[in-house]
C-alpha cells in the first residue's frame, strides 16, 4: 500500500473526475501512519487538501474518526450506571448553555460526562467559564472524572492530551494548510472526541450565522448532517439542532457573567433565549437517555428540576467536587465586575435592528472574555451586560451595555466594536428565529 | 503575507466556490520560499492539490513558469545568431522524431537548442537514444553547448542540475503527493526548462493515446492550450500538434535501433509515419524561425535539405562533434543487434488491429530499451523490430517483429506482454489519423 495511490483515490481523475471513498485499511494506513510518524506531513496535507473538494462519506467520516479515535485513550464509564448523554456546540457568543444544562439533564437522571473547551477568536470556552468560579478545576483525572459523575450525575473536565491525539496533530496540520474549512473533517475532529468520552448519545448546536463558524444554513445543515449521519454510522443516537448566532445570547457574555446567567437559568428567572436552548437540549437529552419518551415529557421533566431547585443543587454541588468555593460564588453574584468600565450608549433614536454576534466576540477577545492564541489568558470578570437587544426601541443616549475591561486599555478598541456591532432602524425588525432545524439520526 | 492565506485563496471557500488567481508576489513567496526553505513542503502540497482542483489561467501559470525559472540558471544564447527555435514531445514509444528534425531544422537555417530527457516507464528517452552512438556524450557545459550550436546548428544535451531546481523540488513532492496529473503544473514544468535554454519560439508534440501521458484527446487539447497560452504569456510563439500515441511509431523501438531509423529518415527512405511528424514539425520549426513564409515552403525546405544530403551531414557532424564515432556508427548500422533474441509471430489469421503503443512500451521496459527507476541502465542493443502494423493482413505464424533483450531472462515476459500488445480481426481496421489537431499562439 502507498500513500500516493490512497492520495490520487481520494482525489480522483485528472479532469476532476471525483475521488472514490476509502476504506478502513487505507485510512488507517494514512492516518495513523501520520500518528505514528510514518507517513509524511506533506502527503498528509495533499490528502487534506483532497477530502475538502471531495468530501467523504458517512461511513467513510466515522471510519475517520474510529481511527482518531484509536489513536489514544478513551474513558472508561463501564464502572458508573448510565445512560450517559453529552452535548457539544460549535461555539457562539454568549453560548453558555451547557453550564445550566448538565445540572439539569443530571437532575432528570441521565448521566452527562462532559469534556469542553476554551475560548478561541470571538467564541467563549465553557472552561474558562467555569475557572471564573474562585477555586473551580477543570483539569481532572480520569479517575476524578468518574467519581464526580456518580456522585452528582455529571462533571466539567477538559480533554487531556491522553485523548486523540491524532485530532490534535491533523488539526495543526488543518490549520496551515488550508483544510480547516471541511465538513467531514470538523465532523471527525469533534465526533471523535465525544465518542472518546464514552457517551451514548450526543446532541449537537450547530450555531448559525456572523457569530459562528457556520455563516449560512447551507453549511450548518451540512455540517449537522455529517455530524448525525456519521454518528449513527458509528453506533450512536445523535440529534443536532441548528440555532441562530446572529445576537449575543443572553443578557451576559463574558466568563464570570456567564456564570451568574447560567444560575439565573438553573432558578427559572434566565433570558428567555438562554433559557430556551437550555430546555429544548435538556429535553433532548432527557428523551436520548431514556428518562422520557417524548420531547414535551422531557421538557416538562427539565423544568420540573428547575422548579425544585434540584438542578441547581447539583450545580452547587458540582463547584464544591470540583475545587470552588460556593460561598464565594454566592457573594460574588452579582457583584463580582473589573474596576475597568464603560458604558455603551444609543447613538441614535429608533428600533436596534441588531447586535452583530461577531463584532461582539471580537469586542469580547480585547476586553479579555476571550483569546487570540491558546497561551493567553483570559480575564473572569470582564465582559458585558446587554440591556436592550434587537427589536428594543432605544432613544439616542440611552444605556445598552456596561463594559468590563481587563484594563483600561482594553475598554477603547471594544467599544469601538461595540459601537460598529450595534445598528439602528426606523423599523422594528422581525423577530427572530431561535432554532432553525432539527436533524436526527437515532 | 501567510502561505495558507495563499492557498486558501487558491483552494477558494468552503463550498467548493472555486479558487482566485493568485498573483506574481503570491507564487513567488510560495514557490520561491519552497526552493529558498522557508515555506514548509506539506503547504506547498496542500497549494499543489488545490491546483489540481482549480487550475492556473495561462497569465498565473506563466508567472508560476517564470518563477521557476527564475530559481537556477538559464543559458545565455546572446552570443550566436538566432533564431532559436526548439521542440519537446511529451513522450511516446518509437518516438525518435527529435533526432531526425534537429539536424533538418538546423540544416534550414534555424538554430535549435535542444534538451532532451531520459526513458522513464513504458517512454523513451532521447538522451539514451544518442548515447548508444559508441562514444557520443549528452552531459555538455553550456560552454559546449553553445559552440556546437555554433558549428552545426543544433546540438543535443542532458539537463544541467543548475537549470530549473524548482522544477526537481516540485517534481518530486507532486510524485508522492498524488499531484502530477495537473495542466498547468506540467506546462509550467515544461515551459521553464524550454524557456530556460533560451528558445525564441516552440513546437510541443502533446502525445495522445494508450502510449501517452495524455490517454484522450480532450485531456491532450487542454495541454496543448495550456503550453500555448502560457507560452504565449510569456512572450514565446508556440505552436503545440496533437499527435497519436495510439501504435509505436515507425518500425524501430530501442535505443540504437531508432539511431539507425532516424539515419533512414535522413536519408529520406523513413517510415511513412515518422517521415511526416519530422516534416511537420520542421515545416513549424523553420516557419516560427522565419526561414520560411508559409507551413508548405517550410515543409519543401526541410524536403529539400534531405535531398541534398545536407541534414544528414550535420547529423554525422554533430556525432563527432559530441565524442561519437561515426565510422563505427555506420559500420554498425544495420547489425549491432543484441544476441538475446526472440521472434513474436502472428497467433491468428487476419488483419491486425493494433499494436497496442503502452504494453510494446512497458516490453520496452523489459527488455531494457527503457526503465522503471531514474537510476537503472539502459541497454542499447536492446529493442524491436516491427515488421507488420495495424491494418496488416497476416497469417497465423508469420513474423511480426523481432525482439532483442538486454539478456535471456528479459525475453520471456517480453513477448508476454507483445503478445498481449498484438491483437486481431477479421475486419481491416480505419486508418489511424497521424495529427489530430494544431493549435498555436504566435
Amino acid at each position: 500500500m502507498r500513500a500516493v495511490d490512497i492520495i490520487m483515490k481520494k482525489r480522483g481523475g485528472p479532469a476532476n473526475q471525483g475521488g472514490s471513498e476509502l476504506n478502513r485499511e487505507e485510512i488507517e494506513f494514512l492516518v495513523g501512519g501520520y500518528v505514528a510518524g510514518t507517513i509524511p506531513d506533506y502527503q498528509v496535507s495533499s490528502w487534506l487538501m483532497s477530502v475538502f473538494f471531495n468530501g467523504m462519506t458517512f461511513a467513510e467520516t466515522g471510519i475517520l474518526t474510529d481511527v482518531m479515535l484509536k489513536s489514544g485513550k478513551t474513558i472508561d464509564l463501564s464502572g458508573i450506571e448510565g445512560p450517559f448523554v453529552d452535548k457539544h456546540s460549535t461555539g457562539g457568543v454568549g453560548d453558555k448553555i451547557s453550564l445550566p444544562l448538565a445540572p439539569i439533564v443530571a437532575a432528570a437522571g441521565v448521566k452527562v460526562p462532559m469534556m469542553s473547551g476554551r475560548a478561541l477568536g470571538h467564541t467563549g470556552g465553557t472552561l474558562d467559564k467555569l475557572e471564573s468560579i474562585t477555586g473551580y478545576r477543570t483539569g481532572l483525572s480520569v479517575a476524578e472524572f468518574c467519581e464526580y459523575i456518580t456522585k452528582t450525575g455529571f462533571a466539567m473536565t477538559g480533554q487531556t492530551k491522553e485523548i486523540v491525539p491524532a485530532d490534535r496533530l491533523l488539526y495543526a496540520l488543518r490549520d496551515v494548510t488550508g483544510t480547516v474549512e471541511s465538513v467531514p473533517l470538523i465532523t471527525a475532529s469533534i465526533l471523535s472526541k465525544k465518542v472518546a468520552e464514552g457517551a451514548d448519545a450526543l446532541v449537537f448546536d450547530v450555531k448559525c450565522g456572523t457569530g459562528a463558524f457556520m455563516k449560512n444554513i447551507d453549511d450548518a445543515e451540512s455540517l449537522a448532517q455529517s455530524l448525525a449521519g456519521t454518528g449513527k454510522a458509528m453506533g450512536k443516537r445523535v440529534v443536532a439542532l441548528i440555532t441562530n448566532m446572529s445576537e449575543p445570547l443572553g443578557n451576559k457574555v463574558g466568563n464570570f457573567l456567564e456564570i451568574e446567567e447560567s444560575m439565573d437559568v438553573l432558578e427559572g428567572k434566565g433570558p428567555s433565549d438562554v433559557t430556551e436552548l437550555t430546555l429544548t437540549f435538556a429535553a433532548w437529552m432527557i428523551v436520548l437517555g431514556g428518562k422520557a419518551k417524548t420531547f414535551d415529557e422531557g421538557r416538562s421533566l427539565a423544568q420540573s428540576v428547575i422548579a425544585s431547585g434540584r438542578a441547581m443543587e447539583l450545580f452547587m454541588e458540582n463547584v464544591k467536587l470540583q475545587g470552588g468555593d460556593p460561598e464565594k460564588l454566592i457573594a460574588d453574584r452579582g457583584k463580582r465586575r473589573s474596576p475597568h468600565h464603560a458604558e455603551l450608549r444609543a447613538t441614535a433614536d429608533g428600533y436596534i435592528e441588531t447586535i452583530e454576534a461577531f463584532q461582539t466576540g471580537l469586542a469580547g477577545v480585547y476586553l479579555g472574555v476571550g483569546r487570540n492564541r491558546t497561551d493567553e489568558a483570559v480575564c473572569p470578570e470582564a465582559g458585558m451586560i446587554i440591556y436592550r437587544h434587537k427589536g428594543d426601541k432605544v432613544t439616542k443616549g440611552e444605556l445598552i451595555m456596561d463594559v468590563y475591561g481587563k484594563d483600561g486599555p482594553s475598554l477603547e478598541p471594544a467599544i469601538e466594536l461595540l459601537t460598529k456591532a450595534v445598528r439602528y432602524s426606523n423599523i422594528k425588525p422581525a423577530n427572530d428565529t431561535l432554532i432553525y432545524k432539527e436533524i436526527s439520526a437515532l
